[in-house]
């Protein structure tokens, strides 16, 4: 089976600025083994500090900011990508995800408060995590980690300036 | 084997506020199983929020906002909880999950950035979700599900004024 290949959308506006959610959108992607995000809208100062989290810790993660989001969902179809949007709405990810887990290629959709009505149409599945209110960032993280099977908590960023040396008590970090 | 008990404290301060953040700590450790969350500080605001979802939403998660942290850590440990301090410092919690789930009760320690050194000695567990930076809210989130086994995701919340119908597409909330 070929590596899989996670890619994360962000669709829907706030009235409010949430450069903190967005912040943690990208690193938690990052982090739990996406290779890329979409964001409609970032702030320079967000795609710069993903770019210094990529320098520091390693890999090659990407922020792509302003293509609007029809168009990355088409592309992403041509492109042989499973489209998952991620809804308080849809049926629980503990179904659906053995039929996930047969693909390798995915375009992982996160909702803002205000995901038009089109999206859950463009979507190849419909799934939720828990059918509660509660963040984006967290159903994005549990769905990363089912999706990956746990695998993702094991990769290897490869070359950095930065390394944790994991332990028991305290905190212990490698410089190149 | 009685009933999971899992409450969550979040400790370190900001110098910017995060209302943000919190909000999603807070809604993340209701949805996902959790009865209570501590803050040290936190608006009114969020806590009526909190109240809102329940009444919305079923359940009766609380929000206890003031007590200093070392006192609620004190407090689990007298209660029979074992203390699980999520860092991205500690040792992996894949490699950690098979001896919690031995324990029923827990208090799960959400640090922000600024965690006093003394909350790794005080911990029973030092935990990383990844030992890369990203977010606390998707780290509460995996601990969560990988403690629980799933089973939260499943968990009915009683008596609510609304609920969500699963659909393969689109929205349906039934109304009480």
């Amino acid at each position: 089976m070929p590596p899989l290949s996670i890619r994360v959308l962000r669709v829907g506006h706030r009235f409010v600025r949430d450069d903190r959610t967005l912040t943690h959108l990208c690193l938690v992607s990052r982090a739990l083994g996406a290779e890329a995000i979409y964001l409609e809208e970032a702030e320079a100062e967000l795609v710069q500090q993903v770019r210094d989290v990529n320098e520091s810790w390693g890999g090659s993660f990407e922020v792509t900011v302003g293509t609007p989001w029809r168009g990355v969902v088409q592309a992403a179809r041509k492109d042989g990508r499973k489209v998952v949007h991620l809804t308080m709405y849809g049926l629980p990810l503990l179904e659906r995800v053995g039929e996930l887990k047969k693909f390798t290629r995915f375009l992982v959709v996160v909702g803002g408060p205000k995901v038009p009505g089109e999206m859950y149409h463009m979507a190849d599945y419909n799934v939720s995590v828990t059918n509660q209110p509660h963040s984006e960032v967290a159903a994005l993280a549990i769905a990363l980690h089912e999706i990956q099977g746990g695998e993702e908590l094991k990769r290897d960023f490869g070359k950095s300036k930065l390394r944790v040396l994991p332990k028991e008590r305290g905190k212990q970090v490698i410089t190149e």
